[in-house]
């Protein structure tokens, strides 16, 4: 079976899927999407993501975009990897919970904070408000090593990497069980890994 | 084992959840959340959902929330009804994908637009503008009859019911392939089962 490929651009959030691939032990891979010299624009790139935007999969001929679709789908496909809980464990429902909660909660209050963006009902929006999502965070989190308890798994790489830019960019305050969480994921040697290829692609496409 | 429990609330997201359980034959409990006798502010509640929203999903006592993670945690604990593709399945990667792109990536749109919410920078919001957006939609249901072709899936409640939505409100046009796959999804049985259960609620809670 040809290894599934990871379509991705240095210096975006195409990281997730990185340290993903890096926690699996590099199972995929990896082509750069040019950003600067408008790759994610070619036609041949919008047939696999219209939205333009890295990171993608493609896999079995199946194209798959969202970071966290991407990492669920790696997960779900090398299951011996012991990334996700198994589909009849009760905790399934838990992995899934925080998985999404990441980019539909976490992404748009992170984008509402920092574009100074008030909602007139916050009722209306999914995401709820600052307050709650940060609630949410906390109780996801707090007291335990993970998401799911003793054991680590991919709504950590979803869920940590949101955590880990929204303090990055100060829409999190970095401290109490947040900071103890995103230093906990960020010290794992598939995240150095991926940091290092990053910035390797970053040097093979001249980026500052 | 007990049922799984879906708490739910008449006109509002819980409609997405309460046409899964339909489309899975009604294998959950019911348990309304009267929000405007501040039944989701309440302790209890809140221990379940911190964000105090609805949909939420207690099944073995694992609390699920964000009806996508909801749909997709129901779909693996019942694998019969067919409503996910294998977990190895090349498609179990669509089927994905646009779960996840409903929430993080529609959303987030709709409420731009319902909100007339101007973006200093589409590349920073993972969710793009509202033309590539409007694209993947089109790449992903026209020329078929569902998400993932002949077969529907939970993808289709997911995405379907944020498209229905989405049309409804008018953030999105009901026109092309759009208006035939919102018909066609609408017109199933088990749809017609939950807009009937949410009347039901509706009457039991006093609801104009």
């Amino acid at each position: 079976m040809a290894k599934p490929k990871l379509f991705v651009m240095p210096q975006t959030r195409s990281g997730t899927v990185l340290w993903m691939n890096e926690e699996l032990g590099g199972v995929c891979d990896i082509e750069l999407v040019n950003l600067k010299a408008g790759e994610h624009k070619s036609e041949k790139y919008l047939a696999i993501n219209p939205m333009g935007k890295v990171p993608a999969l493609v896999h079995d001929g199946v194209a798959v975009t969202e970071a966290a679709a991407i990492c669920a789908t790696l997960a779900d496909a090398f299951p011996d990897r012991g990334l996700a809980p198994a589909q009849k464990d009760p905790n399934r429902g838990a992995y899934y919970r925080w998985m999404f909660f990441a980019p539909s909660c976490i992404e748009p209050m992170m984008l509402d904070k920092l574009g100074d963006h008030k909602r007139e009902n916050d009722a209306a929006a999914g995401h709820g408000t600052e307050k709650s999502v940060l609630a949410s965070i906390n109780h996801a989190i707090s007291g335990k090593d993970f998401i799911l308890g003793d054991t680590f798994s991919a709504a950590d790489v979803v869920f940590g990497s949101t955590l880990n830019f929204a303090t990055m960019f100060g829409a999190i305050e970095k401290s109490g069980a947040i900071a103890d969480y995103v230093d906990r994921i960020t010290a794992r040697p598939a995240f150095a890994k991926m940091m290092e290829a990053n910035t390797n692609f970053a040097a093979d496409l001249n980026l500052s």
